[in-house]
């Protein structure tokens, strides 16, 4: 492929394996190598025949997280609700291990699956484009960081946040903190821009404060004492993820910090941790079983040949009031 | 197919829904059809050649249970460690819905995987001896309970269950009952053999004692209360699960029997259950992880070619000692 493709086999690896930063022309002759040879499946003669029976889920997760994380299983639960009335069976594949890339790539674009629907790919991936490259129809479940065509389904995720600080604020929380998420993943990023706008929207006051952290509960913990640092007076946190909030409460509880009374906090996810901890946690609610039906059904559409348009569907939230905020 | 096979397409689909019982005769029509016919998959010419560099796990268990047992988590685990040197994908299905077993042969034999290891198929169940018919290397993950030459890897569960009964017995322990599973599943049926014979076996006055179970907690909380019908001083219960052993610890707790003073307790399996009571429960682990690593050793053994020889692989269970035995 690589020979093909005009390009070192080191760099068709690299693309492949995302082991090293490749240019954009590189990338884009390995695109069309992948379209050309071998990886491109046989696609049927009618357009919308039922080629394999099957469509493939790719979790973008090591197999403990998947299995630790209810998102997925809520997920699936849609996306198998979504298929029983069809024809196809659904395949699992967890993806976490760079190395095995090409692999995975060989199996998607091999003739074995009709479609694929990726959750949370990174947005320095190359797969997506690939599959797409080679025709396969292929949705993505969480926007994409790379702007593209790459077809999504996701929740308004910037809404829902916003809507937890107005929510804040409208209670008469003055000084509200957050703890976003990676700012390199789409849903890090969006919950951070929620916030940012409702704060900025906000009359009087209101100053930005934020730390970081990657979504779990050790990561909400030290953030926590870092937004402290930055804002002693702080009186409201939003949390861009439940774990997060689990972590930040902690800390509040050691420094004897009283929640929801000085300090007020919600999560994002409304995952088992929220109703776990004591207060039980406010939080926003992703409508995700919903997600994965309609993952399904663009990805259905897409394979009928009823449109390879730019399928970009955002989907509601919801604030769920419990006794942290 | 149904023509092929010289049988009604009522029974072909009878046969591959499991819809209703069908005679041994039509059966084997079937599966003669079956490897015949376009379920066929396409074998290499040279026996080995890695086909579609993906092996496929199917669950029987519906998405729920799938997800709420920790069992299958350390199962995939091990299964993709094993797989981790190799150049296959790990695939993963679930196989609950009768009336989808066509289209889940038809992509199990379509030449879209080189190997299906099945998780806990039931005794009644066509499937695995049509994927055997159709020549896709196939290695079931429990024993069977049909009497036959599919290759399998196992728990000893006879073992398991015998040494735990020693251990109430060696105890002082006088009179045991046990809470069995579901008698046609051979994980059912084996632990409650282990049992028999430990009793059987005891010096002294040791009575069997059995009530069933379905393996969940609320099978084991009546279940329990069975037992005391039947034998009301009994002072030690081997439950064939964890959960079942919770449901028990239930009903003992609410009729303020003492755990362990009055009657002992042991389940099966080391669930996350086990170490979410209290008292903390005495249980016999499965090595859940190798067992994962050993059936994708035996499948990619088959892959190879060497040897369809019946593999029947049964691996050690350790008890461990907590606080309710």
């Amino acid at each position: 492929m690589a020979r093909r493709a005009g390009v070192s086999t080191a760099t068709a690896s690299r693309v492949l394996n995302r082991s090293a930063p490749v240019s954009e022309d590189a990338l884009a002759r390995v695109e069309t190598a992948v379209r050309d040879l071998g990886y491109v499946r046989q696609r049927a003669q009618s357009v919308g025949a039922r080629a394999t029976g099957a469509v493939a889920v790719v979790v973008f997760e090591d197999m403990i997280h998947y299995w630790s994380d209810v998102f997925y299983s809520r997920l699936l639960v849609g996306v198998e609700r979504a298929l029983l009335h069809g024809e196809q069976e659904l395949v699992v594949l967890t993806a976490s291990r760079r190395a095995r890339r090409p692999s995975l790539l060989r199996y998607l674009c091999g003739g074995h699956v009709d479609g694929v629907l990726l959750v949370g790919p990174r947005g320095d991936d190359s797969l997506p484009r690939l599959i797409r490259a080679a025709g396969v129809p292929v949705v993505s479940l969480g926007r994409p960081m790379a702007p593209g065509d790459l077809p999504y389904v996701d929740a308004d995720n910037l809404g829902g946040a916003a809507g937890a600080v107005d929510h804040l604020l409208r209670s008469g929380r003055r000084t509200v903190g957050t703890i976003a998420g990676p700012p390199d993943m789409s849903v890090g990023a969006d919950r951070l821009r929620g916030y940012l706008r409702a704060v900025r929207e906000a009359e009087g006051p209101v100053r930005e404060t934020v730390a970081y952290g990657d979504f779990t509960v050790a990561s909400g913990e030290h953030a926590m004492i870092r937004l402290l640092e930055l804002r002693p007076g702080l009186d409201a946190v939003f949390a861009a993820s439940d774990l997060m909030a689990a972590g930040a409460l902690r800390t509040l509880q050691r420094l004897r910090i009283r929640v929801p009374e000085q300090v007020a906090l919600v999560g994002f996810d409304d995952d088992a941790v929220a109703c776990r901890i004591r207060p039980l946690l406010t939080t926003v609610r992703q409508p995700v079983e919903e997600m994965g039906a309609r993952a399904v059904a663009e990805l259905l559409g897409q394979a009928r040949g009823s449109g390879q348009d730019q399928g970009q569907v955002v989907m509601e939230t919801t604030l769920v009031l419990r006794d942290s905020a």
